[in-house]
């Protein structure tokens, strides 16, 4: 732990429980402000968020997400892809651009996103905050759309929820880096079925502890649970983003 | 400036020019350590990274993304999607499944492969590193997985570079938040033509600085230019995908 931003960045968990301490604006400004500073493909900040204020929204969003707990989450946001403001933007110079609805800027725009979340994350996290992400509201995008009245050429990327930490979990293990770094080339002879069985201890472990013994569950097995669950919504995402304007590419 | 790390984060810039000064194993040991910690979905670290060290794999990669610069930046890291290391420990328990197929799970190790770079990023930085993100290795995704050796179930997201930095550049201006953060719904009146004239005249004098004069430009005309290139390649990146094994999850 070299300096206070990797400590920190080393003791991250998923925080799921807050206190009632309210997270003030100059604080709010300060991580817009880092989130505005980000990194984004070809300069073009093809991201925008909305902010989660409305309780009836909260409520309709953690039932979306099958995770009561959401709606009570003291900061909630939405970070989306928004090739909207561009395209409007090149409009206002009477330019009507087919290739802003290409699929190459859909993923401009959800990497624009994913990094801003990301890095507003680290700063909260530095000022002693805990956060947690939420992918789930992709089980259903085209609510999430109508909900947030989403305009054409944007789309719903990842949500991050932030406050003062009412829980302090254990460190979640994770899959050695053996497993997930290689060289030159995608390592084949990397999957190493002795570190996986190490692993999957440790994770029976951290469950035991985690829920007094209620809980038993490895990796391996999770990864069967979760790749047999198909969401037939989840699945067909890319309907939901043709839907928003994008042009898929693909032949026919 | 609250604290150390929000500083470092506020100055944040894409760094292109490196001092001969190697990075040491200790400091990427520490950076890949950050990146595993970093919040994943589901639990199920869907993203893996290929470090470039050959010169060649260098020069190729430079050659796809038409910046020569690239091949030259001290470490060089490709992010990928990584839905196939899951799915071979299904498979070790006998499980074939064809929902790891699905372009939710594509989604998911998209996300995870961008939170986790851009982690790695704000480590380095808190370091005194440079670093800068490249997402033109997508001018042609089938290239860089043959040049990889990426199997399928993967997917190159973005490339990650760092090193010392040789340059101390200006921080490129940003559009204001105002047209970006949105209170329960997008707000279509966020746009505002005073504001963007604004920041096209800051964006002026930034370029004209950066560049002693050489260079006028504006967002706005950046805008109209970029959405102007389309490249073909770029814009059927999901043949790409779908090539490497996802369900596109298309009605016909």
């Amino acid at each position: 732990m070299s300096n206070e931003t990797i400590a920190r960045q080393l003791a991250h968990r998923t925080i799921r429980a807050f206190s009632d301490q309210t997270v003030n604006d100059q604080t709010m400004t300060e991580l817009f402000a880092v989130m505005n500073r980000t990194a984004t493909s070809t300069g073009m900040q093809s991201y925008s968020v909305i902010r989660i204020q409305s309780l009836v929204k909260r409520q309709a969003l953690a039932a979306i997400c099958r995770q009561a707990y959401i709606a009570a989450v003291p900061q909630l946001m939405v970070f989306v892809v928004d090739v909207y403001r561009n395209s409007r933007i090149a409009a206002s110079q009477d330019c009507h651009l087919t290739a802003a609805r290409d699929m190459d800027r859909f993923f401009q725009g959800f990497t624009d996103a994913a990094l801003a979340a990301q890095n507003m994350v680290v700063a909260a996290e530095s000022l002693g905050l805990g956060t947690l992400f939420f992918g789930s509201l992709l089980n259903d995008p085209d609510q999430v759309i109508e909900l947030l009245e989403l305009p054409e050429l944007t789309f719903p990327v990842v949500g991050v929820g932030l406050g003062y930490p009412a829980q302090e979990p254990q460190l979640k293990p994770r899959l050695p880096l053996s497993m997930k770094v290689f060289s030159d080339r995608y390592d084949h002879n990397a999957f190493d079925p002795s570190l996986l069985e190490a692993y999957d201890q440790e994770m029976h472990v951290y469950y035991d502890l985690r829920d007094n013994g209620r809980r038993s569950d490895t990796f391996s097995r999770q990864v069967v649970t979760r790749l047999t669950q198909s969401l037939e919504k989840r699945a067909k995402i890319l309907q939901s983003v043709r839907h928003q304007g994008f042009i898929l590419g693909l032949d026919p």
